[in-house]
């Protein structure tokens, strides 16, 4: 029997890190959570034990921390690149890198509706997302968002849809419809405005969500992805995930009630799940 | 050999309920999680098995949704208070209920700062909390809130504490201070206006934790306490519970660099744990 | 206003501690996660900022691996009781301290049927949980487990009970029962052979649930705990709480199709909840 | 600008199913979540809102159920097969279906080491996996498994690595190697015996894990691969993810004691992250 490795990677999973930067006019505080995966010349690794060509994680670690001490750096998108960058540049062993650099938001605290400039609230799951992948020939950066949970209360519905023999769903004229938005632009290069960016893709997303007239999440996730396409030139592309997270209306008639679409069940699971990828030609 | 009971409840947990209503001035989403308890004339069950007395806990989940329908209500205070005083009021057997109910906040999306009618997004981890416990004799209304991540970027110390032959710990005139605070507060009656309490309690905390110069956690903790009882005369008492959610400055001394509390890293565990309970006396 | 402390406790949470035996027989790992709290003369700390009497939390996690290293231990409720008197002992401050002590067991692996003695699994998701209050006057030693989840698919029911006009559920003859079992009893002194108690009480339960004819979840729960109380001397009282863990029969009928109780679907919440403390008198 | 859609698939996500099969013998309980994708002609869904190709997620659900009540089958690659084919055969709009089973699996409890017919327990966190994508053209079936926690206490030493001007860890000679394992496999045909492959597969992965005089995970990681190929014939390939979860040495001699690599620190964050795909050519 003869075996082959078709494919391999290592690195460094979940590296916590928090730069604080103190200033009169109010400090900040960035929390990133950072993973970095690396693949080149690594096999003898895997066959024999030989260390030489792997540098420990434990440094990957270190350099999390010590590259954030040492660089200004003001998304997610840019610390990536100079992760990424890092490993490439400074080890032969290492063909490509890949750094995916998730946000957990930190926003002032406003308490009796005044923004405190030492205060701060991790108010949201809402994370912000980048991923880089470098290598000496390409440079790929995505940027993106998850875990956002929205919900539309009316202008959705889904009917005329197709039947089979296990088809027991009713036509729904209107219902509602809310789901935990993931979303992952690509840049059209690696020195776009980040930030500028992020900010025009997501207002179009979520705009568009609560605008639409819904005739499937199908249908509002294309016009989502359409109009992040049209708004934010700096990306080409745009993935987009909106699992159905289901509010099941509650059969009130037993009790001699009725429930024009107003008490409803949240379950967790099942969801519906749809995605799609949709391109700038 | 003689055994007692010495103590039994039952009911029902985690009723997940959404309450949509529709206007032209825009819809209104709530959502809350309902716990159900009852203490009382059950003991035979426990016994024997006869169930005459028993109550189904899905009758109970039932009741959630039908009560929901019924009855209007603002706060969940105000719906657990409907819960509690429904299954004694009813129920023969049942001398006394509990009604937790945790809401899950829904607000408004706002993209591109326009707030939007039908849009909705459950932005945060805060869960606002509502406790009843109602018998023929009395009723204890209580609120309060949970897993509100919070964090002061300066004047927060913690210094000339009590040293033992174990302790490595150095004198910190400066640090970062996380905590993910609980409160809940007892309401001097079931009649006061459980809002606005929730507004002034929650304002006192977060605008003194942001504010206070802090000696230790136990410190910030009682004055957050304090003001919340100065400022909302609806309540006589307040329990605050403040992890101590540490994020440890990062040693870059090894690689040359100096680290003037910029680089931290955050761990989940473990944890300090503080609280405390104060009372208007 | 007068303010007043009625209650305040302070101390350190989840500090994870694995030990680690080497011996020619065999390795032994044990896996704990050990929560502090004390309580004594601590009020100024909190009044005024002064810590003169507060060790930080940061000595008690040094302690649990201190302690952890000085002593040999062979329960969680060994260890609880070390350090719990530990701090009494040592701080004149601290009149009361409490330790809780988790483990999480790991087994030997027996790939291939035969048990390796340097490879183990964290196979369950079962935990042993000790409970020590240590002070001048008392030290009451608790055991338990928690997270167990069992099901039993037959030989329980639900029949004749409480019905009221928000009652639709039918009488069960036969029903599948699952629950995630947590259990807690009070040891009758601090010096019985936990380990020995432990393994009677956990078989009364396990064997008591599988064998018994349900009438109810309460009438099962109750079954349990008296069986656990007979076969333990040890012990001397015990508090069950069995949360009805769902699984409803799916309606097949629209599809011309019966469920002889054999197609269910299971659901996190809701969720029944029982419990009950039984007492040796 | 031109959009195009350059990928998009649904289905529905966390369909659970519990089977339970009565048997004087002793009954038998099988969990399952399902997880269905299809492929196909759904774009002007997307484009319009034309939901004529759409079959509900909400029929899947039902298909979960009425295939699991119509079919015998014995292993989660089993029943992925029958839902996969189902929805290919049966809907010409999809070219391609995707079904994923992960098992829960329930083991019969023995309390006093006599196991029970009818009493079981969820005991473990580890997962069965199954993956089968079915299309026209061709028939990809996996098996595999997940959340396998393991720990070796001895053989396992890092040294002679990369260093950098960043690299701060010293060689181990021995140290314990932890891991969360998963793994797949892809099968050489969809006709083969999948529990034996299973039984065959994940007895080489923990045999060859506890007996492997480890010189890194990547090294281990290869060794466990190579010798399920060996071992299980109908497997072609497997992909093995092996985070390395860290169990760090505390560090005693501030109190004056020394450690023998007995007391370990247990973190969930960072871990290491290795993982490598082996084929037989």
């Amino acid at each position: 029997m003869t075996i082959s490795m078709s494919h391999d990677s290592y690195g460094k999973s979940d590296v916590r890190v928090m730069k604080v930067t103190h200033s009169p006019e109010g400090d900040s505080v960035v929390e990133y959570s950072v993973d970095i995966r690396v693949e080149g010349d690594f096999a003898e690794g895997y066959y024999t034990g030989d260390n030489t060509h792997v540098l420990p994680t434990d440094t990957m670690k270190n350099t999390v921390y010590i590259l954030a001490r040492k660089h200004d750096f003001d998304s997610p998108e840019a610390f990536a690149l100079i992760l990424a960058r890092h490993f490439v540049d400074n080890h032969p062993h290492a063909d490509r890198a890949f750094a995916t650099v998730t946000e957990r938001p930190w926003a002032r605290l406003s308490p009796g509706g005044k923004t405190h400039p030492q205060g701060f609230t991790q108010a949201t799951n809402e994370r912000r997302t980048a991923y880089v992948d470098h290598s000496a020939e390409v440079t790929v950066v995505e940027g993106g968002l998850t875990d956002l949970v929205i919900l539309k209360s009316t202008n959705s519905g889904f009917s005329d849809f197709l039947r089979d023999e296990y088809t027991t769903l009713q036509d729904a004229a209107d219902r509602v419809l809310a789901t935990s938005l993931t979303a992952s632009w690509s840049y059209a290069s690696p020195e776009v405005d980040f930030n500028a960016a992020f900010d025009k893709a997501r207002t179009a997303l979520l705009q568009t969500f609560a605008d639409h007239q819904s005739l499937s999440v199908q249908h509002t996730l294309y016009a989502m992805g359409e109009e992040a396409l049209k708004v934010a030139e700096e990306i080409d592309g745009v993935h987009i995930e909106m699992p159905n997270k289901h509010n099941l209306p509650v059969d009130l008639s037993p009790f001699g009630l009725d429930n024009p679409h107003e008490i409803l069940m949240p379950i967790d699971e099942p969801s519906g799940f749809i995605e799609a990828t949709l391109l700038r030609e």
